[in-house]
């Protein structure tokens, strides 16, 4: 029997501004990245977005990204691993705040758009992130992109980690992402999409652009809240994977020891 | 015998901007309240802060302000309850995570500036940041004018308050703060605030600007952490209260349920 | 013959968050309040707000507003004249920054949410934004609610002055706005909304709630730009408008001194 | 007979915060480069420093940089050319609007910070940066490290150029900044750091820390308004120029076509 998690980017409103159709995914995900006020989001939309997610019983995750709402946190900054630990701690600690007000508990981190993307590749960020994460609390899990540096350093200092895969992003042989520079980085069909993902889970492969399989661990997959199709696609992927026998839950529930 | 706690604003400096000899005046206190990033503070300040505050034994505050960093907190702003509710929340939150990481934990909530006079006086803005504090935790303290709505939201809601009184503000006959706008607002001598303040303690009772002595509860005194003499002042008072045998303690380890 | 001014506030987007059918309402419309980025837009937006209102013929305004991005403006904030005055150069220039970059002119400013509201009944606030315009160019319209105290401040400095109405609101029989605690505050029927601004620009005329005639000046009429039915209603207006006899022209063009 | 333009950071605190001695360091420059309220300044900031260098008869320059108020603008983000653009315009603006409010005329545009430090070398970001200063106004000076891309993108469009050289650092042979990691970057004694400017200024050299002479250009020096003996060194240099015969003027007065 096969398990996997799926997260989404949520609580990305942000006071006049809505962006997502955040209460209609919630019913196709098993754990949300919830955005903590500095590259999007606000103290309202946390509480409601907790909310939602407790009552949808979808795990719930600190979604830590630059302070740079103006760019939606997706503008790399040169920030030292200090600054990279205390931003994390502080937006960890501020939704923290929100869950326990709600009754509820943190299931995970996974930093936003460059962090998320300069940790995978910066072993001194990643230690940096690992450590806020786990000096606030060791039972919280780090979700980061399958194989990268995030995940080794969640591992170094003990915590829980999911490896992280894209349904709508090709890889290279490396089992890096193909960059978004590369007019074949993203799989627009929705039928592809879903059986790269199953692939992935089923056979621990993913078939890279180069044309040879390669090897990858799919803990958790990543789909998109905005835009056209969202919705629908995240409806499509559910149904797939019930059809092919593999189990959605939060990871908190799925992993092992 | 008697107790008082000494609180003091702490953590407002903010990236390059300096404020406050924090280091030296946490020797004379005994509860900090340290800003969290809205109305000043940031996540660096507020992590060297808390760790500043454990090594010297100094109760722990978290003191949320509005959204108004420019203003540093300072003017009014219409928000909803509900909004007062949210940033108390967040707030609180932000400044846990770094207590959590170095070990520590949280004493007490104190609304800073505009917050504070607003829920002073508002029962209903008063009633969403006890809600706030208890809902996160109820075992914090909330910190308010003494005699104020904001005690008496806390009292209701099953918080414990301490009664905060000021060494360096007159006060009119029915137990408020004499306006700002009052030429005799303030008093300069700081001998003459240590003795209000020890008045306070040992009779509870202020000598009001009308002339008539009223009641007043004295359980923590705030003095300023910046400007011209604020260390001078933190000291004389301290040893005056040593002189005239008040024991001066966290509110935390004084309170007897 | 008649005519009105039509004036709707553009360019409120920020970063990765969209508001409004700018580009489709800037057809309907003769003023264009722009947004400088303190409750709303961005440097980005407010370049590409500008572009469009030049191609289209449209007046330029500023929209100077609180800085409040997370309350859209809309909540009253306790400044002093001299933080209102402020706040009105900066932004006034930062738009200027790019009309001038792309070969325009500034037509006009008009305050936005809390600010025009307050602005409208405080003297002293009014005076002190009336003193920013005339001071940075006194060629420059300020737009205010008809018969309010801002009219008042940019009259007696000197500057030129529109009234403006809504379409979609209710007055009182002093003059006012019916705020938007009573029930029939808004009118939510489009052709009644033509209506009143029709009879408002040939009779110089509002039927109140209380139903009575009051006298009114319609130099300008504020629309919405966001909404269901923003642009619907857009359209309906200015086609009633062209059978009704009344031109439809940017203020800065049917004024005469 | 030699002239020399000094020019110096101004205009960076914020709200509560203070930073500099403005008032005191005016007297001995002749070019203030004011923040905007990006990286540091506010509106109340910036109308009281345009007002002093005009008292002071000091030329004004907009010193923009990157919308990062806690990092002061140091720190590195990937922005696009046209957001660079896009920011300059505003901030340009955004003084431009407190100068014309007080009567006055702005002198240049220096880029701050990081900003500065990545226009030095890449070429996309200083022509974006050199056509937004053109654009609002082709009359202002582009000042820029010396010999870096950003004079050349200012040239290249038509735009008046300064190149700035400092007092403080050391020079590398191919006439670059000694990196602030190298310790030798800085020079400490106040008295090497005059005589390295009176060299440039009068032989075009500077002896790099490699032991060759190094041919520059000496336009405007910078010197730091903050930090201990910030107020001596401007005193110093300024009366160390003078005994050497060199002329200290605004760039804009020098300037010869």
């Amino acid at each position: 029997m096969y398990t996997v998690d799926i997260n989404c980017d949520m609580g990305e409103s942000f006071g006049a501004y809505k962006i997502g159709a955040d209460e209609d995914i919630l019913n196709y995900i098993t754990s949300a990245n919830i955005a903590c006020g500095f590259h999007a989001g606000d103290p309202a939309t946390m509480r409601k977005t907790v909310r939602l997610a407790l009552d949808k019983g979808v795990g719930i995750g600190v979604h830590p990204g630059f302070q740079d709402l103006v760019g939606f946190g997706r503008r790399e900054m040169k920030i030292s691993p200090q600054e990279a630990y205390d931003i994390t701690v502080y937006q960890i600690g501020s939704l923290y705040g929100f869950v326990k007000a709600e009754g509820g508990k943190l299931q995970h981190v996974k930093p936003h758009g460059a962090l998320y993307n300069m940790a995978a590749k910066d072993i001194a960020l990643s230690e940096a992130i690992a450590e806020a994460v786990y000096k606030i609390d060791p039972e919280l899990i780090l979700y980061g992109l399958a194989g990268s540096r995030l995940i080794d350093a969640g591992k170094n200092i003990g915590l829980r980690t999911a490896h992280e895969v894209f349904s709508d992003r090709t890889y290279q042989q490396d089992g890096s992402l193909t960059p978004r520079t590369n007019p074949h980085a993203l799989i627009t069909d929705p039928l592809e999409a879903v059986n790269q993902v199953i692939t992935m889970i089923k056979k621990g492969k993913v078939h890279s652009l180069q044309g040879t399989d390669v090897s990858i661990q799919a803990d958790t997959i990543c789909i998109h809240g905005d835009g056209n199709g969202a919705l629908e696609f995240a409806k499509k992927l559910s149904a797939a994977l019930i059809e092919a026998g593999i189990n959605q839950e939060k990871f908190s529930n799925s992993f092992h020891y």
